[in-house]
């Protein structure tokens, strides 16, 4: 009825976590944007999806075959840190880590039918093999799949001259002791250092 | 460095309540979204901004020169309501109370030098003057700008053949009186009616 705003309102209530208030908040603040910043944003939506494709190396998002980490000369290759999604990629790049990434597209999940092969395992093994890697730093994440996941990738890696690391478990930066729970209290305690 | 991801993250955190975490979620679930639905995400923004204008008689937002609702020959025509922003029509037509729209575009705050001629004040008039109608349903905000708006339309449409009302003030439907504030409490008492 009301055209094109209700047109984008319905647009945008598919995006997640996206009510109908906050679609029109949006609707109408995208129509008093500058008109540049407007067809900008949109022009984003169009070339994500018309462009995003898979790094060939390290499967991240990419628009070209190789990612611009990949494609970046100066980062240290010879440390690779696998993820489970694109995603967990952005995170770990604002610890200036300096390394190369891989992304296994998922978890292990053998009950679900997520077994090796339908991960980036094979591709991973090869980068490995082909390389000059030192280090393998398993950034999966901290839950039962993440956890056989990375127990996965340190029994295939066993037979090569590659250093395997696991990110470390313990209490978040800024919580209390108060509100953690006994798993998490048990892997800060097991994971203690001296000062 | 990550490309048209980190393209449309940038984009979309310029929305407003959109932080780097939703647009995050954001950007990465339109990248899993069927293609079909992005791009018509991407053409809706696209449309608003290229295509957005006033309708000519009620100042809506229109993709024509008349908007939907000015253009419906099933509406009331002896009755306008009369908003402040074109975003309060949709709110009120969730309502079904058959009527045409006016928009001021703004209400009337001399302080900030918004006199009526600021305001589509003047086209209200004609348009009172001009056609058939009956009744003018002041729904401007309840604040102090939308109260003096509403009395200076009351005003200015004295003197013609027409009822003027304002839309009624009380509890929000819902709420509890332990937390309404004592003006909200006072209009309630004020406003209230017979059983």
């Amino acid at each position: 009825m009301q055209g094109i705003i209700e047109d984008l309102v319905n647009e945008l209530t598919r995006l997640p976590g996206i009510g109908r208030k906050t679609a029109q908040r949006l609707a109408f603040f995208i129509l008093s944007m500058p008109e540049g910043d407007a067809l900008s944003l949109a022009s984003a939506i169009e070339r994500v999806r018309r462009n995003a494709r898979f790094c060939r190396q390290c499967f991240n998002i990419s628009e070209n075959d190789l990612c611009g980490i990949c494609s970046d000369a100066s980062r240290n290759t010879g440390r690779i840190c696998v993820v489970e999604e694109p995603s967990n990629i952005i995170v770990l790049e604002r610890v200036k880590l300096n390394c190369l990434y891989h992304v296994l597209l998922g978890a292990l999940s053998p009950l679900d039918g997520i077994t090796p092969d339908k991960l980036k395992m094979r591709e991973l093994v090869e980068r490995v093999k082909g390389g000059n890697v030192q280090e393998v730093i398993i950034a999966t994440n901290p839950n039962t799949k993440g956890e056989l996941t990375a127990q996965y990738i340190k029994e295939v890696l066993s037979s090569m001259p590659v250093k395997v690391t696991r990110i470390a478990y313990g209490l978040p930066m800024g919580s209390d002791i108060e509100f953690a729970d006994e798993v998490t209290l048990g892997k800060a305690l097991e994971g203690r250092r001296e000062l």
